[in-house]
């Protein structure tokens, strides 16, 4: 009980503080937010550079966009770590599915595309904000809705084996 | 031999005409540029936005982004075809690759990432200019450097398929 009155009291703190900055970095002022850690859906996220691809198996069986804001791609063009303040990555995910229309243009099956979007993962850089979870707040929308604090409570200590990279896993893929 | 001398007429023809336009479509001014659709690789694409991401199993065994300029992501978002002159699609690829950094996070082996970078493929729309390929030119670089006529010729006999669509197979694969 102390732990979740603690855990609101700093929910209340977040969101003031929240307010105060959630113009500059480019997040929505009237979205509903990700309690937990305060973070709004950002309007303009599609419009950020890529970072870069992947797909994962298994229960998610996705295929996803890695995508960064403004900070965090100079950050990541230059190789320096650990990410500045106001760095937000985002990872956008769809259903991954088989493309008949490109298998048959290939003549054989061998085209996997994005299918129905799954969700949009945040991850917001404020070293005092977030100092205990490494500088990191997380947010997840579907639908342009947050997912409850349950969830995010599980994002950092799965991001803790990439401490070395500033608790991200997704690197910059080069240009060809 | 009429067939190549009308080839490289049309080049000379081309290359003139780019040179004109080269700036206004953010190509590069200094870089070697692909002969048979005199395209020049543009410096900037990697800061142009997302339209979707896939995978290709076969020969390619690649993962790739789809980015596109501003004209094109204005008529992808509004749904309209044909695209207007202007528009420039890329795709990047990298090598397909398991992330075995990814995959202890997750606990099994479930990650696929972009491993080194393959290849970057430009379609670039200018309906007088590519009258006899559907409006589309096509270029493709590796490290900077065009590939030759041969391969650019079996471009858009493959892209023949998505008539329906412009002749683009990627679709825009909207926001969770």
């Amino acid at each position: 009980m102390r732990w979740i009155a603690g855990l609101l009291g700093a929910v209340v703190a977040l969101s003031g503080a929240f307010a105060y900055r959630a113009h500059a970095s480019g997040e929505a002022d009237g979205a509903a937010a990700a309690p937990l850690f305060g973070i709004k859906l950002p309007p303009d996220y599609r419009d950020w550079r890529l970072v870069s691809v992947a797909h994962e198996e298994g229960n998610n069986n996705d295929i996803r966009a890695i995508l960064a804001n403004d900070v965090a791609i100079k950050a990541y063009r230059a190789g320096k770590l650990p990410f500045p303040d106001g760095t937000i990555i985002v990872r956008v995910a769809w259903s991954y599915v088989p493309s008949e229309e490109n298998n048959k243009a290939f003549g054989r099956a061998q085209s996997f595309v994005a299918g129905a979007p799954t969700n949009v993962q945040f991850e917001v850089k404020d070293s005092k904000k977030y100092a205990s979870t490494g500088g990191w707040g997380f947010a997840q929308f579907k639908d342009g809705k947050p997912i409850d604090d349950t969830l995010l409570k599980a994002c950092f200590p799965c991001h803790v084996p990439a401490k070395a990279d500033d608790f991200i896993f997704t690197h910059y893929a080069p240009n060809p």
